[in-house]
């Protein structure tokens, strides 16, 4: 038996700051009262304790505060992503046979029609039936939901219990330390592991959250430089654009900025060395839906010496290659540990998620002779050309490694003669001629790895969490 | 399944320094490799994976590297007190059967006579026999065993899990935060769990241990005024003698230094303003043998305010007051959590150690309105000496063994040094001079334990069921 985390918090720390949003504060007494009264209204409307809801909305306190009385009510929250399509979203609200979808009103039209929506001002608005809010929780009970497609292409619905959240939480704060000061600035989407871990970790630390409504370079620059925050969760466009902004206005991270935890694959070198001179501290991760947020962190020391590793697991996490014991030998990518999945619901419900418990990622990477894990690539972005394999993003940092290269997205697309070929997309910082970028890729790569083609564009498909959508890269070729 | 956590804190982080004992000092890798030798030494010597296995020693590194091995051996370590009598430790071997006695040879002559021992040296200077140290550990697994007296009189042999350890651990770094800098000096025993916990801590926080033979107020002064040290567990006996120090030499606690935790009793307020004076910031902890150190710990800024509290309890854990809800009522102290143990081995093996989950402490507390813990009376009148549990029935029924004595009762009496020390009051068969009884006790008990006086009296204080009031003894004083 474990508290209700809510509860718990509010009870050993009552007037702690736990949340900030646009200038407005709320202690964690606050929350818990907010969170309660939710509940009570959700109650009201008919949500029972430990169905199965569906939540969407931008980051915002009354996203938050819909979360937390959901917890409350123990329902296994599905978070729906709000930069799906209707179609992406209809098949994960049938497959999670959610009963109702509980949605900011400025969503509503990105849902499909014939859903069941609950708008939130509809909860906020309604009576109030007060029932006897749950002091126990189980570690097997199911917080939240999140679709990821995985390897096999058909988005699965991944359990995330509170079991997962708990060991998560106190594996990485093993790692990167705990002080009543941390305050971690939340600007990726709350629908994520990575924003949604952000929010747990807090509950548990007793840690302000500072919440963005999006990403905003200004506001995030101003917070890092000034020490406003100390932890913050980045994807590399996002530090590209904190770096650059720092640069620019001739800044440094304060003194009492801890860490950037950069997760959504590996950084650049030239992001970390630029890092290094604005004194912001990078730690990168290695995470996924399946695993609640990180499984292996490279700490800020080893970021040059270990350059494209993720690090070694944290501390009651396991790591191995399927079929080696052999350091540098590729191979899948196995994690074991309390913060894995036990599985999925609909369609994939029987399909086991592990196998000796171990969590089989379609991942490929090795360990190197130290234990530190190196991402070779993800799985189903994976190029085969005339037999040879090609990992985009091998290429990828090669091209941002170009002064004038922004950003680099690299795919394959179908050949006669060899299969496959890799074809990039640049947005660029200065004007450059594809002949110099394909010279610069022919003095680093293998020749079968050289990009066949070279597209300029303005911006590169990324999803809500600002990672690159390899996929939808051919769609930018007119 | 969890890690091995030596092998694990190796991989992890093999150059940070795990340990130091009068300025020698070990890496994390270099405690695997001294502990593995020492598996391997020990499974030569006919010491097999998952045995039961008594282990005594002060304070010493070689200790540590023995404690070490038998955890890769998944051995269930009974830890000896070495301030017990000889018949005491006889009875704890017996009835935890352990097939040996793992002993610093210093240590060999506290040990009865005919208990099989196994010298460290003999370890130390064994050939080794090579096997396939666990790599996992599951959380159910015994770690260390340590005897307790609890509310019965008989000591009871308490299991301390994986589990346990893991989640005192966790839940303690929840409450006073972690950095890579942070170094706890042991100077409890490392066989009480105090001493334990910190080893414990060690391993899953990366941090240095600095280890004292003893505790010795001059380097502790030291420690804490130049920032050597940023954690220290003390008893209040030992808190007087580091603020005394501070105070003579006009010295203050270094500002890297975070929290002297303090258990064993309550600690008087006049300490605390000292405390403040000298910068020395100071939480008091409610914790026992039964829940692997820490239930509940007063932050340093609660101290004054919360005078005589005990704090809240960590984040996973649960107090209650038996048979109320009501604030300032006194009750049984009850404890729930995954750090209670799961119960007892030898004579008590089928006692039920909870009802519900919940721990039924025999402390006498209440609850005050912001939910702070007060103990008011430790367990069937516990007397709390310099750190060490002493039960009053222990000591009766020594005395009540002496053919001049027909009845006994013990109490502890305030003292300015050690908190409490036991006396004695006896009602007489026959004539008996005070210094026989003494002597007498002195042959059976543990020094500490034997009465710092000895009263004479016509009758004891009994209730209508003729049982002993012990708390009216000290009226028969004048």
């Amino acid at each position: 038996m474990y508290p209700n985390w809510i509860l718990q918090r509010a009870y050993l720390t009552p007037n702690r700051i736990g949340l900030t949003f646009e200038g407005e504060s709320w202690s964690f007494e606050q929350l818990k009262q907010i969170s309660v009264t939710r509940a009570y209204q959700l109650t009201s409307l008919g949500i029972e304790e430990g169905s199965r809801v569906a939540i969407m909305g931008q980051n915002h306190p009354r996203l938050i505060f819909m979360i937390l009385a959901c917890m409350h009510l123990k329902c296994e929250m599905v978070l729906l992503n709000r930069k799906l399509s209707k179609e992406e979203l209809d098949y994960q609200i049938k497959d999670a046979k959610v009963s109702v979808v509980i949605v900011d009103e400025e969503d509503e039209h990105l849902l499909p029609q014939k859903v069941n929506k609950l708008p939130f001002l509809k909860v906020e608005e309604s009576h109030e039936t007060p029932i006897e809010i749950s002091e126990q929780w189980t570690l097997d009970q199911t917080t939240s939901i999140m679709y990821t497609s995985g390897t096999t292409g058909y988005p699965k619905g991944v359990r995330q219990t509170v079991g997962n959240h708990k060991e998560s939480a106190v594996s990485s704060v093993l790692n990167i330390g705990l002080s009543e000061e941390d305050v971690w600035l939340c600007a990726v989407p709350i629908f994520h592991i990575s924003g949604f871990s952000i929010l747990i970790r807090s509950l548990l630390y007793g840690n302000e959250v500072k919440l963005y409504r999006k990403f905003d370079t200004e506001g995030t620059i101003s917070d890092i430089s000034t020490g406003r925050i100390t932890h913050i969760s980045v994807v590399a466009v996002m530090l590209e654009r904190i770096l650059h902004g720092l640069e620019e206005k001739g800044l440094e991270a304060s003194p009492k900025f801890k860490l950037a935890l950069a997760g959504g694959g590996p950084i650049p070198k030239n992001y970390l060395l630029r890092a290094q001179k604005v004194k912001l501290s990078v730690s990168q991760t290695y995470g996924m839906t399946e695993t609640s947020s990180q499984t292996a962190t490279l700490s800020n020391e080893d970021a040059l010496r270990k350059l494209g590793s993720s690090g070694k697991p944290l501390f009651f996490n396991q790591i191995k290659i399927a079929d080696t014991n052999e350091p540098f030998v590729e191979g899948e990518i196995l994690i074991r540990g309390p913060h894995v999945t036990p599985g999925y619901i609909g369609q994939f419900e029987h399909k086991n998620s592990t196998v000796d418990g171990w969590l089989h990622t379609g991942d490929i990477g090795y360990i190197d002779d130290e234990g530190y894990l190196y991402v070779v690539d993800r799985r189903t972005d994976l190029i085969i050309s005339g037999g040879e394999n090609i990992y985009p993003a091998e290429i990828e940092g090669v091209l941002m490694a170009h002064p004038a290269v922004k950003e680099a997205g690299v795919c394959g697309i179908e050949d006669t003669t060899w299969g496959q070929v890799p074809i990039a997309f640049i947005v660029l910082n200065e004007s450059v001629r594809k002949e110099e970028l394909l010279d610069y890729c022919i003095g680093h790569l293998a020749k079968y790895k050289v990009p066949k083609e070279v597209y300029f564009v303005e911006q590169l498909p990324r999803n809500g969490s600002n990672k690159l959508m390899r996929r939808k890269l051919k769609e930018l070729i007119h």
